[in-house]
């Protein structure tokens, strides 16, 4: 059984890589390499796997995921300028896909540490930019 | 092909499990676990597998697929208190999970009967709690 | 200019008159007036009016209004039974009417105190129960 | 890694099939078979799968992908009816199953030149009729 | 008080006037004018004031503003193409604005006889064509 | 009768004002005062008020009424950091208050250029900046 929770932050970020030039990051990116950044609301899917506890009727505990990804992801993304305020993002340009995998680092090394016991399968993540624009992760 | 069809039932529910004592219902369930139950609205979405048939265009004969649903779960839960006015949650508790688990149980035990002929496969179900919680199980 | 502000609560309620007899209660509230109760997901909308003050660009504190509407309403409606834990549906029918005046009256009796200073006006409030219906209330 | 863009049409169609009688026509398509056509607005979701681009960090050329349904899907079938408007549908009947198909073909006749040097996988291509019915194919 | 119900009808319609040439037309409603029609999924807001009734704690009978609708918009309105099928169109152009109106003439003509004793005001009344256009009426 | 339009633009924006300590701000703006700034996706709908042409069956010329707003405000404003683009917030705040007035002066300021002969009245505009907060200005 398959168990999604879904949490939001806004945040800014720009596309532009220093592997290119201005020319190519502008062919590439588009109005998303505009110098200043822009934002979205984004909104993230967390999936996990397993089956339900015969006891508690549930897969997985909710308020220990929501608290992992509180503090692994909301906590610092929400109302942030990515480029700028986050780490990983120093060599890494924030689309989509790089901001998912790194939402997926983050969450997995904490994983473990979230669910005394037995812990869920992360199964897959999923990351809304925009009504147009989803990317999607199934966790390996 | 997959042909997802989607339902709407309002009903209220209590997570409280006789299992356990009042302290760890709480400390389980929290704010579900209020004593007078609570509300959601439900979207579920029955997901069908098979190929188009080449006369009519079709996957599944849809009046067949509404009339299963409506029988077998909107009249049942729509607008019900579903831990007393369902049997089958005398004894389970309605998490997501459970009330997802009988649904497939209902619509399982009915499926060949509503499409005489050919039947499509139950491919999976799905079931939104609210925007943030949603269920989802692969027909086994 | 208006500035509204949206929460969301999920709660139930019985639609049943102790005015009327089973079978006009039956006539007048249809399913709602199942027994046992219903459920769904609340969200309110609160507008307020007034100038943007120039010095900090806002119509109102959003902070205030947010703990007003949180210790006012979400406090005591999320995840309740409307008629058995709110002691105004002891006489009154828990219709969306009669919720939004039952709201109405608890924001305006803490208004002014939740606005130091000077206050700004309650413009209107709202309250969508369904995707089908809503019920607004445009304060005296 | 799975990209999904989602892309609009609104389109009028008409569920008529020469192969059986009036009566028959009426009995499979319900009100879909009424004589002049009606209309959906329906939405497109392309889903593309394959590894980010460790350089620019996407996993596909979006203007390219979004050209490709431009030109193919949304100028053929945007504010047309479909049963006159496009060829394919001389002989299909144009319910969201043959449509999904009709699509497929166009996608996958011009996907490789669509993305010059490497291309992108097409996973899956899903038709949303309206908010109650979806189709999905997954791209063989 | 205001009541606010919705109804959906999915139709298509094609944007055409006599009173002006081929490429008149053809500048004034642009791809709407394309010969076969095209279709949306038209979503209707009926607005109703009074105040609420204290025995019923209701402002309107919302069966009886569902037979209604049902009756004067939903049944003609449905799966149709408004050109062709529904005789007001006859000689109107059906843009958004004339459906508007044609579905206001319906409602009052039947108002009254709707709501036997009191009948509660039609305030407005409020079509959306699309997420980007919406038109709204303030009934006189 | 009132048709109202819908626009979407990404933008990013940073709430500080020179005229308030660094403590000052963080009260006042909370999160919102980060450093870098954060984004958002914002809806702008723009209601224009008159009557429906009897010859066109429409109220505004929709094509020159996007025309205004695309180069009006979405060309500046889409996919740019609000406080660093535009000139009009080097002193102003860019709360939702303050970019709804910018807004409105640009409109205004093209308002009857934009619609030789006769042109339809600006009834209102509204900005929603998340789903949870929306500013709305009666045009005067």
């Amino acid at each position: 059984m398959l168990v999604t929770r879904r949490y939001r932050f806004a945040a800014s970020h720009r596309l532009h890589s220093p592997r290119f030039s201005e020319k190519e990051n502008q062919e590439l990116y588009g109005k998303c390499n505009n110098p200043f950044g822009h934002g979205h609301d984004y909104l993230l899917s967390v999936t996990v796997a397993g089956p339900a506890d015969p006891a508690t009727g549930l897969v997985v505990n909710i308020p220990a995921l929501d608290h992992l990804v509180a503090e692994q992801v909301v906590r610092d993304f929400d109302h942030k300028f990515l480029n700028a305020d986050l780490r990983e993002f120093d060599e890494l340009v924030p689309t989509s896909e790089n901001i998912l995998r790194v939402i997926e680092n983050r969450l997995k090394a904490h994983w473990s540490a979230a669910f005394p016991g037995q812990w869920p399968l992360l199964e897959k993540i999923r990351l809304r930019e925009t009504r147009r624009n989803v990317v999607e992760l199934r966790a390996s």
